[in-house]
């Protein structure tokens, strides 16, 4: 590559100038375009130099073998992969003989330019041929937050200095080779062409393609529609044949002329719709939008990051480039929520192929509250997925000789896909987690009716699971043995503390609700009531009095120190260059498991418990997962860390960015981008939302001036602004437009005032109020550390 | 099959009448002729009907690949995977135009005859083709405990009634058609032909065929030679093609006339010895037992067997059955390490595929304590191969962060090929298992040449892997945490007993060896030895006050009751049906652990300990490992559960013959068959060898009129002659004969006379002298239970 490249943070979105070819996989995932439904990676148009092609729907997969070289009862025998479908984004260019592409010839300038008020990608290039032939290439690529089904493209040449030929192809190609990912090779014959191509048609400017996974059946359906304008004598045509559809133009442009193209593409994927009837909804899909139009397609997409921004912009004064970051990761957020709609959220969003492109955990304990106080809508049509897996989480509880739901630790359409079960299976906090976050949904929205149909069952079937997996111990309370935490460097261990206690929370809410919704499920009677609360009431929680904390789970506390002195960093992630076993048995921790409890369950926990659990784990924790700083950085705050959460959220928020881990390729981390709006408002605004009541205590680190945020809360608009000295709370009526109608208003609770607590004192909010409220000193802490090596991640200057 | 088929135990040996199709593969395995070097099972001369053709040289395997859906750091990649060689038992006949094939005509009798005093399979059928010749096939195999190399069989047909024309056929086959034992095709695909011939020819009557697997790279070379007599005309000839050579007669049988063969067989197998080298090998061999011929084959192996039963037998009245059942598992035992000669002992011996032919810890823990006691040499040849895959060892230890040798968990060659490390790699009592088995070799052969040359390395490489495994813990002791004892239903605990109480003697015995023989580590600094001291003073032994019990490992009693009442005989073994996790998890007992320690470190626990810790883990026990009973019987004995250690000896010593766990057709238990030796010897003789001293507290069960049993000890027979009243021990110089000179005297108690322990009471034994001691009243218990349908297993009649 020519010249200087550079990835630069904008107020309202992220610059690339100059392409570094090293570094396409990272700004692939980087400037992919998505909204929950659709995810396009930030190929460039002309397709090559690529890292890693992809375009991906939610829930659209292959089966795949998983091998074991010694099975065991119950171990899945398939895995389900995330496949890169139809590519639609593909348009070529050939000036004169030479194809358009940037490892040859000369690149006078190159940018690339993601812009989160506008929604969009854009492009601008200006290239010379080796042969000599100066074009610029402008585009600007937009997957629709408010068409579901709909990618567009505006895609423009311009010849320089002289006249040239060119030719531009705009393609639909299925199976375009992607790089392996596995070394069985049994896999990678599933995955290296994972579609068989059924229909493949051209109609004039109109492009159509029908494609089917072997194994797991799902089809696809693509279809694309063009608008141009060219020259005089431009010609047009258009071609299908084997699995690429195409079309063509062909024209000479003289200097300073230009040949545009719109190209409109409509997604629809189904298991059990017929093709005419795929091909139907496709082309509806089309339709709507050509009669929106690009200009209007824009227009919308502004509109509605518009209200998003105005509904939940975190405004941070003292460090700018925190500020971009903490935007540019929100954006991501809403990108992968916003139009997921019964389909769950994966770890990766649909910006790579990272982790097969699962959904774990992560979504319900980090995604989540984020989208639920900004986007509640979003928030519940992801949890409306877990409702609707029911029946396969159902099942395999039953396989597990378990009563209930056990949801599956990784999975993309509902099948348990995780061939590890110390860390898959055994990782049974994943029903508590999505318990709370149907809890916090609720409360937050204050959606009654949701709470009917999906919550009840949620909870209902969750609460089953702890009493069949757990139980009453003689004089040692409920305990339950042989799980595994958040922390994968412990499992199968007993009375998890976090699992417990998200567990207790779990049964109580499960009884709750059920006595708010009489009949909803007859099948629960009052005996199975009482003994979910009585579970609750017993819970096992191990402290070691000795020490004076909470083991994570029984015995950890004994085990041996692990010898952080000897690692280097190259020794990270410790997963790569350890055996579990040692790992497993040592006093290391991979990400807050006992100091997650702190943060979600911290009204289970005094200020002194926390402030000495968080002293003990911090030197323990290598932070081996980006799930992790988020944690810490809020619970370093609430215990008077304050830098340390200061540099704790400059990790998360820059994990992709500057790829901290160096796996951006794959795609972003979702979780850690969440923890760009996490640290600050639960961290910094001690945002605390146990039992369904919001509870502040703000508090900035030193090079923050001042912190803004917005939370939605049935139907209102809560922003916080804090400075050093003080809280101003005002109370918002949030006006309800069409293209985010995600906050319901509902429940008993007046609309027209918020209570809430401030340090520990109430206030009433009515709208439209501002109350101002002073900060009181706070002690801040220092001097604790982590192991050398694993503070907070900056990126090499 | 026609008529009545039976399977009978004889006073010396098994018999097979009728042949029982859909028992083949059992019967292939039971009457499987093996050394320890070459293994030959019970297949049909004719090579058809067969389950499961297998011929075995003692660590000769091909490499397979071990595929994981989800890796970890450690895992082994490549497994090894024990193949059939070259076969060359086939020895087939064509009567007229028919096959003899027993499937086809009519059997009008088949009996085949394991003569444990002979050491032959003899073979005698009467079968009359579809076209109504009638012959009779008689055969004798054995494979030689006295040669090595050889196997040799002795072939003939007689025609009965009238003349008819016969053609027999004596092979040599590589890559036989063998059933597929795996899902995975790519191991399939390797397992499939796993031999590569390089040479194969015919030199009139000899035939020899040369072969290489493709990845491990071993050679196997097999030469054979044929002797015979037939009427005069008969016409011989020999040829070779592919993968098969081949010598053929063809005459025509008058009634009453005979054609016989003789074939004898070489086996050579090597991976570093060059082609020529591996034929002078085999041909060497050959030569030699062509000089010693067929009988004197037979004499030389009936004189072995001679020798061997009169220094080794065990004699019981009051249960012929059983008595013949203990001499039958005996023989196998013997078979398995007769002259393994530094290639170690398979779980399976040479008898069958089961478990990949690896080799595991029950070598060291079952089928070593009787070799050492009946046939030294053998035992210390197995332990020899320990000390020969120690750099392998040392290497896997260094790999995953440990000092010392980590011994696979199973293995052919000396590289750990367990694929599931909780059940594997965790199991790292396999090194103190080996420790222990080294030490009782010392101690009863005396032998200290062998200490020194290998026991030292053995005991310094384990000790050192426990002070890196464990640590001490300020005020809780020496811990080991996170390893997986015996038992396989638990996992990855901490302060596994069995685990910690081994390692303890593994420490002291190093330290003791290291004074015995200074300057044969001069690595070993004295400071070293100090720790291992002190680990071994310090070691956690865990114990629950509140039960009064120990626990199998730390946390062991306080999880939750296993639901037995629920499971159906159809759901053991519980692990083909219930999760790993639910079993860690519960109160469920594989296999002996918690007992194993009761038995093998005895001298550890009060009586009153044993008694509470026997009858706490009885009733969780299920025993869905074929090693328990054996255990559980000991223990019960000395805790005075006769009744039930009676029932559990009849379980041990029948396991294969009456194929209680039905997967006898994989090969043989040799830790149940060696067992059979243990409880008698162990259980109603009450024998411990603790510290390297013999004591016994003899009890005879009451169906049993009295117990006779020999032990080798330092160039000596210790027989000791049990009844109800009383117990006689003499002892008797041994006559040392060239074919069992594995009886070697040395250390530096007097050579006259044995020191040992009646009940708690030192007696001193004189060469030729007998004393008979009372025996005390024994209180007998009852009432202990196991969980529900798994109590001593019978064969259903």
């Amino acid at each position: 590559m020519n010249g200087h490249t550079a990835l630069t943070l904008e107020d309202w979105g992220l610059r690339e100038d100059g392409l570094d070819v090293a570094r396409l996989a990272q700004t692939e995932s980087l400037f992919a375009a998505c909204n929950g439904h659709i995810g396009v990676r930030g190929n460039l148009d002309e397709g090559e130099p690529h890292a890693l092609p992809g375009t991906y729907l939610n829930s659209f997969y292959e089966v795949r073998p998983l091998p074991y070289a010694e099975g065991g009862y119950g171990y899945p025998e398939a895995g389900q992969t995330v496949v890169n479908v139809i590519d639609a984004k593909p348009i070529r260019l050939l000036v004169d003989d030479e194809p358009f592409d940037l490892r040859y010839g000369h690149t006078a300038s190159h940018q690339r330019r993601l812009d989160i008020r506008a929604g969009t990608l854009g492009r601008s290039t200006e290239w010379t041929s080796p042969g000599r032939r100066s074009v610029r290439v402008r585009s600007t690529r937009l997957v629709s937050l408010v068409q579901r089904a709909m990618l567009a493209i505006e895609w423009e040449v311009e010849v320089l200095d002289a006249a040239a030929r060119v030719v531009v192809q705009s393609e639909l190609v299925a199976n375009e080779e992607i790089p392996s990912t596995t070394h069985d090779p049994r896999v990678a014959a599933v995955l290296r062409n994972p579609l068989r191509v059924l229909e493949n048609e051209h109609t004039n400017a109109t492009l159509f393609m029908l494609a089917e996974t072997a194994t797991s059946a799902l089809r696809v359906a693509t279809m694309a529609h063009h608008l141009w304008e060219g020259p005089e004598g431009t010609e047009f045509r258009s071609d299908s044949f084997g699995e690429t559809a195409r079309a063509s133009w062909i024209t000479t442009l003289e200097p300073g002329q230009t040949l545009k193209v719109v190209k409109l593409v409509a997604y629809g994927w189904s298991r059990r719709r017929s093709i005419p009837a795929l091909r139907d909804q496709v082309s509806a899909a089309l339709l709507a939008a050509e009669h929106t139009g690009w200009e209007g397609m824009l227009a919308e997409q502004a509109a509605f990051l518009e209200d998003y921004w105005d509904l939940a912009a975190v405004d941070i004064e003292g460090d700018d480039h925190l500020q971009r970051a903490v935007r540019f990761s929100m954006f991501h957020v809403l990108q992968s929520g916003a139009r997921s709609e019964g389909r769950g959220i994966p770890a990766k969003g649909l910006t790579g192929p990272g982790y097969d492109g699962h959904k774990f955990w992560d979504t319900e304990t980090f995604v989540l509250p984020v989208l639920t106080y900004t986007m509640p809508e979003a928030a519940g049509d992801a949890l409306m997925w877990r409702h609707r897996i029911l029946p396969a989480a159902r099942e395999r509880a039953a396989q597990l000789g378990l009563r209930g739901a056990a949801f599956p630790w990784r999975t993309i359409g509902g099948a348990e896909c995780s061939a590890y079960w110390p860390a898959g299976t055994a990782a049974f906090h994943i029903a508590a987690d999505i318990a709370d976050a149907a809890t916090r949904y609720v409360a937050a929205s204050g959606d009654v009716d949701w709470e009917r149909k999906y919550a009840v069952d949620i909870l209902v079937e969750t609460a089953r699971l702890w009493v069949s997996l757990g139980y009453f111990a003689p004089g040692d309370g409920f305990r339950i043995d042989g799980v595994t935490g958040p922390d994968e460097y412990s499992a199968v261990a007993d009375n998890n503390v976090f699992t417990n206690l998200m567990a207790r929370r779990n049964l109580l809410a499960a009884a709750d609700v059920v006595a708010r919704h009489p009949g909803v499920r007859p099948d629960v009677l009052p005996d199975e009531v009482t003994t979910w609360r009585r579970a609750a009431e017993e819970m096992a929680v191990p402290f070691d009095a000795r020490l004076g904390v909470h083991p994570q789970a029984e015995g950890f506390t004994d085990h041996a120190a692990f010898d952080f002195a000897s690692m280097t960093a190259d020794d990270y992630p410790l997963l790569l260059h350890v055996p579990y076993f040692d790992l497993y048995r040592k006093r290391v921790v991979k990400q807050a498991d006992l100091v997650l409890a702190l943060h979600l369950c911290g009204d289970q926990f005094s200020d002194e418990e926390k402030a000495a659990d968080f002293a003990y784990y911090e030197p323990l924790t290598v932070r081996d997962s980006s799930l992790s700083a988020t944690t810490q950085g809020i619970v370093a705050a609430e215990t008077g860390y304050l830098d340390l959460a200061y540099r704790y959220t400059r990790e998360a928020a820059l994990m992709d960015v500057d790829d901290l881990e160096r796996n951006t390729r794959d795609g972003l981390h979702m979780a850690s981008l969440a923890g760009a709006w996490l640290v600050p408002v639960a961290g910094f605004g001690g945002m605390r939302d146990h039992g369904g009541r919001l509870s502040f205590k703000p508090r900035l680190p030193a090079p923050l001036r001042s912190l803004g945020f917005s939370l939605l809360w049935r139907g209102r608009r809560l922003r916080v602004e804090v400075n050093h000295h003080s809280a101003t709370y005002s109370l918002h009526a949030v006006e309800r437009r069409s293209s985010l109608d995600g906050v319901r208003p509902g429940g008993t609770d007046p609309i027209d005032s918020l209570s809430l607590l401030h340090y520990g004192e109430e206030v009433t909010v009515g709208v439209g109020e501002h109350h101002r409220l002073p900060i009181p000193d706070i002690v801040e802490r220092s001097g604790v550390s982590q192991p050398e090596g694993r503070g907070p991640m900056e990126r090499l200057p």
